[in-house]
């Protein structure tokens, strides 16, 4: 098992992940507290990672629900743990973002039959580890303020 | 992107993951609507799967009040999702599945400080796709039985 990484460490790694991952695993869950979870493909603008799904689907209903997100970088063995509260965006509000995640994601909600929503998280906690051995300290960002 | 694969191959596959796999991501919900998420170890013995956990955490209080569990196995473009009811086994009930629980993650909750539970999940509902050409026929199980 290699050394734990120092914080400064573990914050540029975080901002790779989210420059260079195009999935993540989505947690949401309904009023009944039924938990539901999806991969999906998102697109990081340097603030926000943007998501979207069929308005109609669980997860949209579920986030809009709630208001607030959990979501997964993988691989298990070098996780970054992301909440959020989820602003929802339809359809045709914003191209410029819509264009970027088009790209990003490789497929265009707009073209699309079913009607889709933009789901936009931003992180205020974040967490980042690999082994058991970096638990501890595995907290990089609390109530949106980076800890290292 | 390969062309989709037929039920039989994704059926083997999912079994071969199962058997390799370590880790899982576990989705959970408390009884407000509240989502988490966390990257566990996993122990399958060809009909079930263990996790263990502790058993004020988060996952061991929602899914022992659920009742049932959402679980899946990456990466994001290899996907299987798991559901099924959860059985809650306290430390010390089953030597047998706690010695082979512990072979399999690599460490032994009965030898740690905290109290853990073993929760052991059997599938009723399976799901399993690579790309967005295999989101059709992606049902692999239904309560409890095999479709292909």
């Amino acid at each position: 098992m290699a050394a734990p990484r120092p914080g400064s460490q573990r914050r540029i790694d975080v901002l790779a992940k989210l420059r260079s991952e195009v999935d993540l695993w989505v947690a949401s869950a309904d009023a009944e507290g039924g938990a539901y979870l999806v991969p999906l493909s998102f697109y990081w603008d340097d603030s926000a990672l943007t998501i979207a799904t069929p308005r109609a689907s669980r997860t949209a209903v579920n986030l809009i629900r709630a208001g607030w997100a959990r979501v997964a970088l993988g691989p298990t063995r070098d996780v970054v743990i992301i909440e959020g509260p989820v602003e929802a965006i339809p359809i045709g509000t914003d191209a410029a973002l819509e264009d970027a995640h088009a790209r990003a994601v490789g497929f265009d909600p707009r073209e699309l039959t079913d009607e889709y929503v933009y789901l936009r998280i931003t992180p205020h906690e974040i967490q980042a580890w690999r082994e058991a051995n970096e638990l501890a300290g595995r907290q990089m960002m609390h109530r949106g303020e980076w800890l290292a």
